[in-house]
């Protein structure tokens, strides 16, 4: 089996790249005596008469909702995937892009299977377990062993291999809500290295307390890896509620015996796409304002707020510019990327077949952290002419969306992009709520509130607008600062 | 197979009566001139005493966590349910009860079993399904039928059969949230019924959008019921989210065609037990003063809201007044009933096994509405003395509990206990999310908050107190009104 592509990455770091904002700067007046010209005036009319009618539109919404209900689940490479390529092509087409076309993308298809776990002793009871993304399976009578438990991976790095041998490593790591998600940076490596960690010392299995926020019993997944050289050994979350009741059976020495088993596979490998939609500008239709979301997701939920949310909110916010104003100047390109959850891989692949290309891409943009309201944007800009945009930058100030960092890498499926000279952003979303349902069962429709989704909708309309109708450029994407 | 003891009630039944309080009436004050005997002095002195310590006590919540712990799911009959009495005569023994006995309880033992759903056309993705409690199972394949969705019981009862023959029928009622649960009585036909007559129209299966107020993928389980002579079909419930989903794919004439698959089965006879504990009264020990919860849960959750709430309130509360005020006059019985869930099976073999003493009983109630903050005090008292204890009532308004009517059937244990001379009461609580839980995976310890069942605990306790110490007689309980 390999499974060499779930070491390249993961959205983790880009979520993390969202979390870690600068200090936020405050958009300034034009400058006194700065001459606005007839040409900007009329950019600004646009924006504004495209957010007007945004406001007025459910579309993001109805997109997500014709995602889920019509495709749902959407794993790479499964059946679900497959349909979401055909749904995403169909529903491009309909919207009225000019161009639709997709990218190749080879992934490697892994099911999720049966999984239970069950506590033999002190208490006899089942608990709510999901296997990790890529984890291989127990063995079909699954794996009975005792639980060690340990507070982080760093408490467990100080363990010796004698108090592991055998046995199921338990990381207990708790996470907050916070605005940004700031905690799930500290707390994925649980999941992602977690098994690797965990079978250096011996260790059977691995469980987790799942990287999420809520007081429930859904468990959450997401993509964990292995290490050439190091044993695997198969890899669960258990839900929070669960693992509050499996740390409340350590009790002095009581041994706490376990039987996990999960039949997980690798499913070989399929063919997914990068789905990609384009209105060719009318003046300058080499110059490209790119605009994604990605089309996979796991595969327990429907995928609504992850990520749904981001498909419909680019599309729709493309789409609308195109209603509103007409054709657009510069080209507006919707990527609808391909296999995000597994490594960005739709987004390699893009980067890869796009290479003499992406010095075209005036600006790249990814929604990718749920449907709560933006409320900052941060920029990866030429700082030359960053400022060039305040007039933009005061309007979205208006509605509540402060200029933020000038030193972001972008949402996930565009962070590879800035070192390579793309100009990106990332709308920072109130994301307080998002891993209470990320990766878990309950990620469906329900969970999106039609006014942020649609805030989230005219927020990206507007910056599109002006990015497509105006000559600011503010390519090239600076060094990030150290 | 004999699955009529399904036929027999259901706690919907006290659930109703628990919601459909009358106007509520607010204690007077003392008559001015009444003499309080220095006894009545005292008991009061008791009773504010009980609530001072009880307000610092985590008895009832750490009653619960160790129930929940220890023993988690216990459905009448199973291993669960036979490790929970082994607990209860432990815990009733460790807390100081003088006596701890049981009552032999034979129950029908009905086991879940897998269970999932699958959308065939017109866009196939699983939905989340559980069985209703005593469902017969489907063929081993499962049904594949089209599904035809109501939005009520009384939209199928106008259906005719030609366009049910075959079909699954899909329920698919709302159900608000209501401090009382108001809704509740509304709604939960659905899942007593929806089989009987589904199967008198020839639906091959019932599915019904399950009954409860949560915005989320768990599905709520519960009992439901088949009557001779009609054909026994599958019975489940779908999660709210995927009722929504599923709701969303009838457009115009599309067929849904779906795959159900569950798995349950009638497990045979056992014997249960309700678990008692008396504290015996110095005084009056032939008079009894009973408070309860129910020691057997459904089988998803850890039962904490649904009843080891009502176990750790009922359990602390009298534990509270031997502890303050030392052995009580009158005899303090706690009873932890078997099997509520599938039909008051334990209050009914209590009832039979004490017909001669149920006279004693001085006052009867059952805490079976989670750990919601009580707001009211409804009872069941001979109206010629009902306000003889208002010093009582005061007491307890002044921490926000109010007197409500005279004309409750109690808790769901103790509902069919009025109708035969026990004075009872209902101490209602606010359940405004309760059904966001009940009956789901989700009903874990988290969902009780430590304050909330502490505030349960002492009003519990303080009444008790009164009850066990003063002259204070309550009996008979009137017939209810009309």
């Amino acid at each position: 089996m390999n499974t060499s592509f779930y070491k390249a990455g993961f959205c983790a770091f880009s979520i993390l790249t969202l979390a870690s904002c600068g200090a936020t700067y405050t958009p300034q007046p034009a400058k006194e005596g700065l001459e606005v010209t007839p040409a900007q005036n009329q950019v600004m009319e646009y924006v504004r008469k495209v957010q007007n009618q945004s406001d007025e539109s459910d579309l993001a919404f109805e997109i997500v909702k014709s995602l889920t209900v019509e495709v749902g689940p959407r794993i790479p490479g499964s059946s679900g995937d497959k349909r979401a390529v055909v749904w995403a092509e169909n529903k491009l087409n309909e919207l009225g892009f000019d161009k639709v076309y997709k990218q190749a993308v080879r992934v490697r298809n892994w099911e999720r299977g049966f999984a239970d776990a069950n506590v033999i002793k002190p208490y006899p009871q089942p608990l709510v377990i999901t296997a990790l993304g890529g984890s291989i399976a127990t063995p079909e009578s699954g794996i009975e062993a005792p639980v060690v438990m340990f507070e982080s991976l760093e408490a467990l790095s100080k363990a010796s291999a004698n108090e592991i041998e055998g046995k199921i490593v338990f990381l207990n790591t708790r996470m907050q809500r916070h605005k940004a998600g700031r905690f799930y940076s500290q707390v994925v490596p649980n999941r992602v290295n977690g098994a690797v960690e965990a079978s250096k010392l011996g260790a059977s299995a691995v469980i987790i307390r799942s990287v999420g926020t809520d007081n429930s019993r859904f468990a959450h997944t997401g993509v964990m890896r292995y290490e050439d050289g190091v044993t695997k050994i198969p890899a669960g979350a258990i839900s929070i509620a669960d693992a509050n009741n499996l740390e409340a059976m350590f009790t002095g020495n009581t041994e706490v015996l376990l039987n996990i088993n999960m039949q997980a596979k690798d499913a070989g490998w399929q063919t997914s796409y990068n789905v990609i939609g384009e209105f060719t500008g009318t003046e300058k239709p080499n110059e490209v304002v790119l605009v994604s979301g990605h089309l996979d997701s796991w595969d327990e939920g429907t995928g609504a707020l992850d990520d749904g949310a981001g498909v419909g909110i680019a599309t729709a916010a493309a789409t609308l510019v195109k209603k509103v104003v007409g054709q657009p100047k510069r080209t507006i390109r919707v990527v609808l990327f391909a296999a995000e959850e597994i490594g960005l891989i739709g987004a390699r692949q893009y980067v890869r077949d796009n290479k003499d290309s992406l010095k075209n891409i005036i600006m790249a943009g990814e929604s990718d952290f749920g449907a709560g309201p933006i409320y900052q944007i941060d920029t990866r800009f030429n700082e030359a002419v960053r400022s060039d945009a305040s007039e933009l930058y005061a309007e979205l100030a208006k509605i509540g969306v402060v200029l933020g960092n000038n030193t972001t890498n972008g949402g996930p499926d565009v962070s590879i992009m800035p070192k390579l000279g793309v100009p990106v952003i990332a709308l920072k979303q109130d994301g307080t709520y998002y891993f209470d349902y990320h990766h878990t069962p309950n990620d469906t429709l329900d969970k999106i509130n039609l006014a942020d989704i649609t805030q989230n909708q005219t927020v990206w309309a507007m910056i599109t607008t002006y990015m497509a109708m105006s000559d600011f450029d503010p390519r090239p994407a600076p060094e990030a600062a150290p």
